[in-house]
């Protein structure tokens, strides 16, 4: 009998876990109720053919593939086994598993368009699987916490994307945070301004690391990868507002010449202005002109946070794109949406002790006994406590009470009533705090009010 | 570019769904907890070495297989590709998507019995998939809820299972209802005190049936079977008690020669006097010596549920185990669990109308405006909503009014703000129900308060 173990990459979330998970899940999940989002879930399961193509070659590569069921083999061929692996692949597995929660979200967007009321706003928290190679942070199952809205380019989205982010962030009790914000537009008219029509690829790969190896290098990569010196110089301006929270004048005037820049930063003005327009208390926003976030995908507003005091990746990020069903032949709806990071999410209040002690979710009260008749009498307590919808067990053996107490300092139980021949007489039961070993005789309604309390 | 579908067997669940799907999952998981079970997650995905083997021969056919990644068909020699189908697998895929929620439980017990504080009580809601034959009613892709306690064989632990199935249909306005039990031990008795020692399984195979076919055909299938008809006859007071509620001193003077039944006998009345020690108002239980769901596995109590006014199967089901860990090499650890079909409870629910029309997750309020002064008066309001935990959304572009309403008409939200010009210069905004088309002229404050009650 070999040992059990977990496959490379996967993890099990025990009770301890679970309580912190829930946490996080239950603030992202109220927030973008609040905000008019509604639910979705996503089949794990998707045909290949939704799925292929959409990430790219390294992206299909690192999509699970399932086995067809039945005897998959029996119609293979010799030729079928002469062909090279990927297209050997399509003989054997028509399914995958979800890589991400967007292109099930087009999928189905496509299918129901007929019913759906537009604008929709759909929420998804659900697993994606990839076989990436597992490390430190990189699991190869986790969970992605994605809301957007589709079928409308009102900068109202992005407004209430940036709200929601303070929303949650601050509900899950971080406060130094930066919601950084860019707009592909403006990266697009910075490559034509300097003459680099097109180029801007290149130009954000180099000014992303801005923060890391300083304006010298960026330059010589860009120079490496044959960008003239004159396009190196026309970057000047750049340099300068990269460390300025909104410098739409500065950026106005640098950019003047390029139509697209500009209606890149009339929309990131408004948006600015519509956050102002909700009252914010304390916007933590900023532009950051060297923001990218893979640009291939989206065409207006990008975003991503980032917390000050934790050293960790970005723990959120999104942005507007204009054609997110396009690749299921359904060109033209534009949307914006943001996905949160769960597993950084989770490590960062770890280590900032955010966690709250006191979760709902937790047994609250476990009832102990001293003999078999005690046992018998907490039974009805134990009901009035669950019908009063308390957290409450018993402890199901008949065993000592140390070890009975011992099981409750384990499960965290905050409270331990104490069922003896005295309390049966009296109906006056031993409520004990477990934290200050505090005890109070009570009845059985008296506990229910301290305990709701 | 070909119209993207859903892989076989597998669903979307939209937004109406989602409500309805996320008050079934909210009522178990909150009475789970309220009895003191801990939440559990595993992997979707796990090595086939844990899962192969523990399903029965049509179960490891009816896993989903997974390709491994990488270039996976390098390896393959000639000799690799004229094996059987079953051969030629193990040696493309080593991993595959969990069957049940029971096998990765033990999993993780074994894995963790180190750390884990005994008894350990722990509830599980995910997704399962099984390769079978999609149907109506029957899914590749599909939930299970399942709650257990492992480490005790306290009759405590079977009682509260009775308590926690009777709380959670409740909750869920489920009144007319039956907790079928039996226990393994009589049904082994039985066949003992029949002459038909360790024939159990072709016994309960044919009594099973009674209900449909009667008691006639049930004799017949049990001759046809190799029964003696000593042994059918000796059945006889296994009809007359098939009918009653709990028939425990009847059950003890036929099987009065048989140890095992009568511990069987003993281990049920515990659980019926344990029951009503708790008070539960009502019991909704019921013997069935029929009762088997596949023996193999269960060693003392078994469970089913059945919903009486309504043609399903049943929506619940579980037993006592007493070797859940055995098979991964640690013995004696005994256990009792339920699982409940959130599929079938949904279509319960849905035929006999009750689910909730008001639920906590959908939007309460949608603020329309007739122009853009109108729309940015109203992002004020709607950030002050939303800061009171109202769930609120603006309609983002700028529209007829009409068509704002329609909006909210689609999306069931049961309150309209109106924002016009005289709105703003009153202060008083128009509250309109959307169900009565009654419209109140109130404050902010005063629609905050008027929401919430």
């Amino acid at each position: 009998m070999s040992k059990p173990s977990l496959a490379r990459g996967t993890r099990d979330f025990g009770p301890e876990q679970m309580v912190k998970r829930t946490f996080i899940f239950d603030t992202i999940r109220r927030t973008f109720q609040r905000f008019g989002f509604q639910p979705l879930e996503t089949p794990a399961i998707e045909n290949l053919s939704v799925l292929m193509g959409k990430y790219g070659e390294e992206g299909d590569q690192l999509l699970f593939k399932i086995l067809n069921s039945g005897d998959y083999a029996a119609k293979l061929t010799e030729a079928d086994w002469q062909q090279d692996a990927r297209q050997f692949t399509t003989k054997i597995s028509e399914k995958g598993l979800r890589y991400d929660l967007t292109v099930p979200f087009a999928r189905y967007v496509v299918m129901n368009r007929g019913t759906l009321s537009m604008p929709f706003k759909r929420y998804q928290l659900q697993p994606v699987w990839r076989a990436d190679r597992p490390q430190k942070g990189r699991y190869r199952e986790f969970y992605q916490c994605d809301a957007d809205v589709v079928g409308t380019s009102s900068l109202l989205c992005e407004a209430e994307i940036v709200m929601m982010l303070h929303g949650i962030l601050r509900e899950l009790g971080l406060t130094d945070f930066t919601v950084k914000i860019n707009n592909r537009k403006i990266l697009t008219g910075i490559a034509e301004v300097i003459g680099a029509q097109g180029q801007e690829g290149t130009l954000c790969v180099a000014i992303d690391k801005l923060d890391k190896i300083g304006k010298e290098k960026v330059l010589a990569e860009l120079i490496e990868r044959g960008f003239s010196p004159e396009s190196c110089a026309g970057l000047e301006p750049l340099f300068a507002l990269a460390s300025e929270q909104a410098p739409f004048a500065e950026l106005r005037s640098w950019l003047a010449t390029s139509d697209v820049a500009l209606k890149g930063i009339d929309e990131l003005e408004e948006v600015w202005q519509l956050v102002e327009g909700f009252g914010l208390e304390n916007p933590q926003m900023q532009f950051d002109v060297t923001l990218a976030r893979g640009l291939s995908y989206y065409t207006g507003a990008i975003f991503e946070v980032k917390v000050n005091n934790v050293q960790i990746g970005s723990i959120s990020g999104g942005g507007r794109y204009d054609n997110l069903t396009g690749t299921f032949g359904v060109p033209g709806l534009s949307g914006v949406g943001i996905s949160l990071g769960v597993d950084r999410i989770y490590d960062v209040l770890e280590e900032l002790s955010l966690f709250p002690d006191d979760q709902a979710i937790t047994t609250r009260v476990m009832l102990s006994h001293f003999d078999a008749a005690a046992a018998r009498y907490g039974l009805k307590v134990l009901h009035q406590l669950r019908q009063a919808g308390l957290n409450a067990e018993m402890y199901p053996d008949a065993v000592k009470l140390k070890k009975q107490l011992d099981y409750a300092d384990r499960k965290r139980i905050p409270y331990v009533v104490l069922i003896g021949s005295e309390e049966m007489q009296s109906g006056k039961l031993t409520l004990k705090n477990m934290q200050t070993g505090e005890q109070k005789s009570l009845t059985s309604e008296e506990i229910i009010a301290e305990l709701k309390r």
